[in-house]
């Protein structure tokens, strides 16, 4: 694989979208080849795979299938998009991937770290992030930030109380992968965090 | 548990439509209680990936989504519907479940049967069913019986040396699972083999 494999992780409200368009335009000025894409979705079939997981009449999913449907959305995408772009000498910049299944699932919704891992490895063969920016802001600061709870799909209506457990997960997460998993800090302007992504990529040789 | 969780399973064409009503049947009449489902579906959340599955459209699904797709619903229905039936004392009645993964994804489509298994580990938690009943009857021998091959969805299109494979698969469970998975005869009179179901049932302590 020649591009390199980066991915965007944080609550929500820790401002991801406002992020991965700052990256992608740097991207853009500067002239790395990249595809911009996300999770769940990226591809035909995982955007329906995602259609299920995020619509509200489906609050009483059970968690095991909540965890197997983005396993099974993350195997379609990385397979027929992210793996023949980094194939094709494309950096992949992903909004979410596999640590948002082990923050959201394995701590929040006490799955459990081994059970998820389980359901994933299959799914993704190895193919893990080169390196993982996560947006480190309390849940409290950021939904206080945004203007209160957004309730526009079931995940985001669960409320204060999970999405601190969800910032509690990044935080084992950034323990247990020190050399991957990059905490930046985005308590401060926009520009700011944006200026320690382009840091955090130049000095793990992400880009030059 | 109380109830007994017995499972259909055949190649397309077999009759397993016309046994589960023929199997349904018998239970009314003999005072047994049974709730029938079916896989993958059986629930609202697992009936809407069933729909993603078999779309038409979502041909160029990758070999380990539609595993995981079939193992997210399989949890879902077994947490919602088959488990609470079985603990309320009601025996179940599946028109597929496990072995079809394993004959049509690990077998056939070649995904091998450690990683089918792996996935599906995490969706059913040890709850394999008491007895499975495999319609045996040749896909050649089928498709000739019913007049051709059915286009009305994907699966059924991949054509006869698909099922073929299928077909051993299911025959490769029966020796890995000599005393749950149960080969019934369902070459003759659809009569004949509904009264070869039931004495497997009786023989097995399914039923009385």
């Amino acid at each position: 694989m020649k591009g390199k494999f980066i991915t965007l992780e944080g609550c929500e409200g820790a401002g991801k979208t406002r992020q991965m368009q700052l990256l992608t335009q740097y991207f853009d000025e500067h002239d790395i080849p990249y595809i911009a894409t996300r999770e769940p979705g990226g591809t035909p079939v995982a955007e329906k795979i995602r259609a299920v997981i995020l619509d509200q009449n489906n609050a009483e999913m059970s968690d095991e299938c909540e965890v197997l449907l983005y396993a099974a959305a993350r195997a379609e995408h990385l397979k027929n998009k992210v793996i023949p772009a980094l194939n094709a000498g494309n950096n992949v910049i992903c909004d979410r991937f596999i640590d948002s299944s082990f923050a959201y699932q394995a701590y929040a919704r006490g799955v459990g770290y081994a059970a998820v891992e389980q359901a994933n490895t299959f799914a993704i063969e190895n193919c893990m992030p080169d390196i993982t920016l996560f947006l480190d802001i309390s849940p409290k600061e950021a939904f206080l930030r945004k203007g209160g709870a957004d309730t526009a799909d079931r995940i985001e209506s669960a409320g204060l109380a999970f999405h601190e457990k969800v910032y509690q997960g990044y935080l084992a997460l950034a323990e247990k992968f020190p050399q991957r998993f990059i905490k930046i800090n985005c308590r401060g302007e926009k520009a700011q965090t944006h200026a320690a992504i382009i840091a955090a990529l130049k000095e793990h040789g992400i880009i030059q």
